[in-house]
Order: C-alpha cells, then sequence, then structure tokens
C-alpha cells in the first residue's frame, strides 16, 4: 500500500490569511483572532481529527502600497492587525497531546541566541512538537521596523539565513552533549561541565559565544520547513529544510519542482527522502458535484479581489490599486509584472490577462471542488507526483478544517490516502521521519561533538 | 484600616534561584523546571491561594567566573540551564484567570518592534495579566551572546534602555487610536486606517518605522516592573516603572529607598504613589518558635553557600572561588570587594569578615523566622515602612508557597495585611492600581494621539 498523505493546517494568527476577505461571512470566526480560545479549540479539533501540523504563516511588516498607501491594508484587514506565532503556539502545546505546532519567523526579527532559547524553550514545553518555517523577509516594510534602510537583496537574504541557521545548529545539536544533564541528588552533580560547550562563532553578521542555556530538548533542533521557490531558496532548501511547503499550479508542476530539490539535497549529501513536500491546496466539498460548484460559486462572491491582488503584487512590490478590475496587465506600466503576465499565461489564452484574472486566479490555483470521491481521485495524483502532504488552506475558521475532518478526510482514510486515527504521542520529527533528531546527513550534525575539545577556560576574544 | 500588601511569587525557570543548592532537596521539584507542568501546577495553586503575581526572574548568560571558569556554574546548577520566561507565560496565561505574569528581559535581547508585538500577543492570550521587569543585564557572557565586544558601560546601558523603552511606548500606546478595531461585517471595515500610524522612531540605537501590529490589548503596556538600585538605576524607575522590586536588609532601609524613588517620580511629574514597591523576603514557619529555628537551622545547611559566592560575588564580576570561607576578605587582592565589604561591616563588628559570611549573609539577609504571628508582627513593619507588597523568595517549589498559603497567609487576612481570598477577574494593572492602562502622568502616555498628524502616505526615510 502506498503511503498515506500528512495534513497540515495552514492558519495565521490574523484575521485575513489567504482566501481574503472572508473575515466577514458570518460562520468564519477568524475575527476573533486576538482571543486565545479560537485557537485552542482549533488545535484540539485538529488533533482529534487527525491532522499531524497545525502551521502558522507570518509577516512583520505590511504588504507594499494599494493605491499608493497602506489605507487599503488596515482598512480591509490585509493581515494587519496580526499576532505573534512563537508565543501563541506555547499557549496550543499545554492544550494538545499530539499534534505537531509550526511557525513562521525570520532572521531579521531576534538574535539567534535568543530565538534558539525561545524554540529550544517551547520544544520542552511541548515534548518536543515544534516545527520552525525559515523565511527570508521580502517585505520592505519589515526591513524598516528592524532599522534596516531597505529590502536586503534576496541572495544576500538566505546567506544571512544559512549564517542564521548555523549559530542556532551550533546552539542546538553542539553546545550540550548527550547526557551532560544529570541532576544527581545525591553527588550534587546538576550537569557535567565536560559535556557543556561554548559554541565561539565568528561570521560576517554574528558573534556568539554561549553556551546554549537550554538543556537539549527532545528534537534539539526543530522540524525545519521552508517554502522558497526561487533557485535561492530551493538551494537553501535542499541544505537545509526537512519539508518543503509549495503552493504548485498543477500535479505535474510540483513533481518537477520536488524532483528538483530531491536532487539537488542529493547534491548536499543528503538522501532524497529527507526532504518531505507539502503542497498547498483550498477543498470546496459538497455531496454532489452541483453542491459543490454552487459553494464555489459562493465562496467567489464572498471573496475581495482588491485584497487578493494588493496581497499578491503587493508581496513583489508592485501597486495595482489604480486600475480597474478589467484593465489589461499589459498596459500598467510597472516594473515586475513580467512574472504575472507569465503565470497569468499559462492559463489565459487568447485574450490579454487583465487585473481580475489575476485576481481570480490567486483565489482559485490551489482549489479543489467536488464529491469526497472526487477530492481523493485529485489526491491521489498529487501524491504520484511525490507530494508528501498537503497544507490545508482555509477559507473560515473553524468550518473548513470541520468540513475537511468530518466530510473528507474518512474517504482519504478508505482510499488509503490518510493514516487511520490513532492517538500516537510523539515529536513532530518522529511523525515525519520515525525519528526524534536530525540524521546525520543533514549540515546541524557536524556540529555534535565539534566543540568538545574546547576547553572550559578559553574566553570569547574580539 | 489599613491597605493589605500585594503578594508575587519570586521564581527562575532554572533549577537554582536565589537560594542555591536547594535542588537537592528530596522535598524540592524544581530540578523538573523542564517540565511545563511544574509550572502550570505553581500558576494554579498560586492564583488559588491568593498571589497576586507569579514573577520570573531571568538571565541571559552566565555569571562571572568562579575558581576561574564556569565549569562550577554547571556542574552546581547555578542558573543553567534555564528556560526563557516569555515563552512560557502563555502556557500559564491560558490555565489561570487572574493571577499576573511578570517576566524578566533586557534591551539586548531582542529588536524592540519584535519584543512589544511578542508581549501584546501576550497581553491578548492574557486578557491584560502580564508585567514586564525590565533589566539592564550586567552579565559580560550575556553581552557576548549578543555580538557584544565586553559589557556596555552602566549608565550607558540606562540610556540604553530608555531608548528601547521610549520605542515601545510609541508602538503600544501611539500606533493604534482608541476605536481602531471595527470589525464591521456589515460595512467591511475591519479597522480605521485613519485610526492607526506609523511610529516612524530614529534614535541612537534604533530606527523603527511601524505601525505596530498588533491591535491594542487590554493594558497597551504592560505594567512595568524594575529592580534597579543605582542611581542610574532608580532614575530611571522614578521615570518609566510602575512597580519596584527591592531587597533591603531592613525596613528602614527600605524607608530610605522608597522615599528617594518617590521623590524622584514626584520631580519627573508623577505621584508619589505611582509606584509600588516589593520587598523580597523568604520565610521559614513554624508552629512554634523553636520549630522555626529548627526549620532554619536545616535549611542552613541545606544551602550551598560555593553556589551563595558564586552568584553574588560572579554578578559583580568578582571570582572568589579561590578562596576559602574563612579568608578575609580584605586580605583577597580583588578589585570591586568593597561595596561587599561595605554590606558585610554592617552586620559583621569586632572582626574581619571572611568570605563565608558573605554566603551566609548572602542566604539570610531577607528571611523572617516565626511563627506565623511573629512573620506577620514582622511584615506589619514593612507597611509601615510603605512596602506595598512582598516578593517571596522560595527555598523549594512548590512547598515553599504551600507554607506560605497554608500558614502564613490566613493569619495575614486576619490581621489585614492581605486581601481576602476572593476571585476578581482583571487586569494586572487593575490589580495594582484600578485601571487597565497607564496614567496620563507616565511618559508613554504623551503618546497617545501623538501620530495622529503623521499622514498615512508617509514615507520612512533613512
Amino acid at each position: 500500500m502506498k503511503k498515506p498523505l500528512l495534513f497540515s493546517a495552514f492558519v495565521m494568527n490574523t484575521a485575513s490569511h489567504i482566501l481574503h476577505g472572508l473575515w466577514r461571512d458570518e460562520e468564519g470566526h477568524q475575527k476573533d483572532f486576538n482571543d486565545v480560545n479560537l485557537w485552542v479549540s482549533l488545535a484540539q479539533r485538529l488533533e482529534e481529527g487527525g491532522f499531524d501540523i497545525m502551521f502558522f504563516a507570518d509577516v512583520v511588516g505590511l504588504y507594499g502600497d494599494y493605491r499608493g498607501d497602506w489605507k487599503f491594508h488596515v482598512e480591509s484587514g490585509l493581515q494587519i492587525p496580526s499576532n505573534d506565532p512563537l508565543v501563541l503556539l506555547s499557549a496550543l502545546a499545554v492544550n494538545t497531546k499530539r499534534i505537531g505546532l509550526a511557525f513562521t519567523a525570520a532572521p531579521l526579527q531576534e538574535p539567534p541566541f535568543n530565538f534558539a532559547r525561545r524554540v529550544s524553550t517551547l520544544d520542552h514545553i511541548s515534548n518536543g512538537r515544534i516545527g520552525w518555517n525559515i523565511v527570508t523577509s521580502a517585505l520592505e516594510n519589515a526591513f524598516h521596523n528592524f532599522g534596516h534602510e531597505g529590502l536586503t537583496k534576496h541572495d544576500e537574504r538566505y546567506e544571512w539565513a544559512e549564517e542564521y541557521v548555523d549559530v542556532l545548529y551550533k546552539l542546538w545539536e553542539g553546545s550540550w552533549d548527550e547526557g551532560a544533564l544529570v541532576q544527581s541528588r545525591e553527588t550534587g552533580v546538576h550537569a557535567d561541565p565536560n559535556k557543556v560547550h561554548k559554541i565561539n562563532h565568528v561570521g560576517k553578521r554574528y558573534k556568539v559565544e554561549g553556551p546554549h542555556l537550554v538543556s537539549p530538548s527532545p528534537q534539539r533542533t526543530p522540524v525545519l520547513f521552508q517554502a522558497g521557490s526561487s533557485t535561492a531558496g530551493k538551494s537553501f532548501s535542499s541544505r537545509n529544510a526537512e519539508a518543503v511547503f509549495i503552493i504548485a499550479p498543477t500535479p505535474d508542476i510540483a513533481r518537477t519542482v520536488i524532483e528538483e530539490t530531491r536532487a539537488l539535497a542529493v547534491q548536499n549529501g543528503r538522501d532524497a527522502k529527507d526532504i518531505r513536500f507539502y503542497q498547498g491546496l483550498h477543498f470546496v466539498v459538497g455531496k454532489t458535484v452541483e453542491e459543490a460548484k454552487r459553494k464555489a460559486a459562493e465562496l467567489d462572491e464572498k471573496i475581495d479581489y482588491h485584497m487578493m491582488i494588493a496581497h499578491s503584487a503587493g508581496g513583489l512590490g508592485i501597486d495595482f490599486g489604480h486600475a480597474d478590475l478589467d484593465t489589461p496587465i499589459e498596459d500598467i506600466e510597472t516594473e515586475g509584472t513580467k512574472s504575472i503576465l507569465e503565470w497569468l499565461k499559462q492559463s489565459i489564452t487568447g485574450r490579454k490577462p487583465v487585473v481580475g484574472d489575476f485576481a481570480e486566479l490567486r483565489s482559485r490555483s490551489a482549489r479543489i471542488v467536488g464529491t469526497p470521491e472526487m477530492i481523493a481521485d485529485q489526491l491521489e495524483l498529487w501524491r504520484e507526483a511525490g507530494v508528501d502532504g498537503i497544507n490545508v488552506i482555509n477559507a473560515t475558521l473553524p468550518g473548513s478544517y470541520d468540513e475537511f475532518i468530518d466530510d473528507i478526510l474518512p474517504i482519504l482514510r478508505e482510499r488509503g490516502l490518510a493514516k487511520e486515527l490513532e492517538a500516537v504521542d510523539g515529536t513532530l520529527r518522529s511523525t515525519l521521519f520515525g525519528t526524534d533528531q536530525l540524521n546525520e546527513r543533514h549540515p546541524a550534525a557536524k556540529y555534535r561533538g565539534a566543540f568538545a575539545e574546547t576547553k572550559v577556560e578559553q574566553h570569547f576574544s574580539g
């Protein structure tokens, strides 16, 4: 039998994440995102329902302007306000037992020493259920929130991320040897000083002495997620990621991305199967095709196309705000629309793509509409393409996940596309790979024992 | 009737916080600090028992060397390993309803934009029960963990802290006006863009554009704690703190510190009563004096004097590790022992103070030994001196707090020294001051509405 898919719920601690404008829907509760109870009950529901991961996206700044400024973002609720996901995970961890808890953070946000300590603390609190999605923020406002004059260049952001994770690996894998924490009441030895080491990292951006202040957590390094699809992004993933989020338009395109990244991983001394791939999809399910199509049409009515455009184009620094929805994109004199046009021309032929097409295709690109059986058929194709899991996008909270759990997962179980419901406690890494800690092929593993020779007396010098 | 005292539990997410070596005690559970259940059950016990605050100390580096290096610290468990308190508070918040949750953090650790967002997120999660103890780390290793060549000078650290809180005040108080969050399903207005503002902070160390990403939490600014006793520290407190932790050797000395700081507060345009003072004390209680004295003697047996010295002197950068306990401190050729000698000479006359005196006095300096009635008598004196609350130091977890709740608090209630047990929900600031938000005399208040004139179009420029 083929391997069942893994399931992640793709959420954000804000009112409007991907399918925009749905916070206005009477059936949705995402506008209550400031209330921790929304998230606690959703986490519990996902866990009981058989999801493996609850995954929080995040940004630390505004998207690029729309209609010349950011007024629209605030008025419509386009990922502002938003709350910090790392802090929330601790509350979710103590109210769940098994579900993996993943969050997004960028090197920009916090010095690696502090980040390492907070993540290790979370990994202790959750008994090893933490995943970290490594991003390099691409929003200019985010850089302005952290003292930078402007956006750091794309490839340089990845270099920065490489040094950042390098420091983290040293702290998580190299600073405390196995068996260092003794806690013997009899002898009074709390930890073995010969097994705890400073890391003395000196690099381009960071100098970090150590030792790590937290004793090894169940996973040490959290499960490492990544979502970059650029050349630099794939290169980074192939070295560092254990799971990659993609939103490919078709299974065939997914297959290409997956095979490319796996091949790069092998070049980097890892196994092809050392990386799991999650495809982002959202589902409109009905008892009949007609019902599903009707629900999809209703959903389309509710989606705010201007928010879709402000989010997608604003993320690329393009302001489509002054154009009507029927303006041909070619006619807009804006830098950087080339990639958008290319993407649209995959679907639209025989006429010039207009701004409204962009919004419409963005909102439908990762959508599967149909009966549970039809959805299962589609998921077979994604699994055939090499996808290991599905990152389930929501239209409403908790409604989209209730439907997925109640209407879709039972059929997926019958078809071997989803695991049987069973209460297996364990770390997030054990869910994905069957082991608690990073394998020896991962670059972090080289720091195990690497600082053992460093004498405890050795001091840091500039 | 006089005002009842407030009660805070003074803890740290580590095995050995103040009274060192007690993690070895069979009755103590603090060596289980990596297990979140220890903290959840303690928080619930404290809340039920009538404590107002659970307060987490923290450091982000090693204390200064002992016997030439930091081997001793690791071996004895001297605040290493330790976990991050901010992350833990979220887990405690969702398992409690009323108790205030305070933690320690230094500007060194995290850029203010990220810190502001995390604290606001926590304040939402806890329904306004967060307090922040502002420290300027004094440990060289901490600075080395964050890329600095060495310790930033004392007064400069306070200048740094002033700019740090200034950025935070702008984000917490000035970025979102009252009533900005609308969330109208009918009109589709999520927030009023005319009530959300960038802060455009440009200062010596920080440049922060904004807007704050989190909508106003119940308290906006968390309750601000401080513990500095230096001139710069008192000056900082008098401007910024709402509560000050002191560990004065006698009520009279407490009175002096309190009056000085209150007078400075008035000079800074605040009211004398805008600051609450918490005296740190630990209690050894017995049904009879004899029992209490016997328990105190037993406690003395269990305290690790070398850890007491390594902590106290190491915090000042002094290594007493090679001296025997009976070595006169005057005979040790070390810089910086002057303040220690002065402190010891307040208690020791007629002979030269030795290293062991230092350890002994440190471990007993804030201790009250006696029957509940005798303890109540002592607390009357502290209250008379102007103390508003007691920060209760523990010998064992949860034992010390169980004793305080079961044996001491009932007598304090009878004597009007503690509030009656009543389940009153509300923010931490309402517990201390009867209001949810900072009063208009606090320096943060000047940022309310201060950025309203900033046009939304205005962009940040270097």
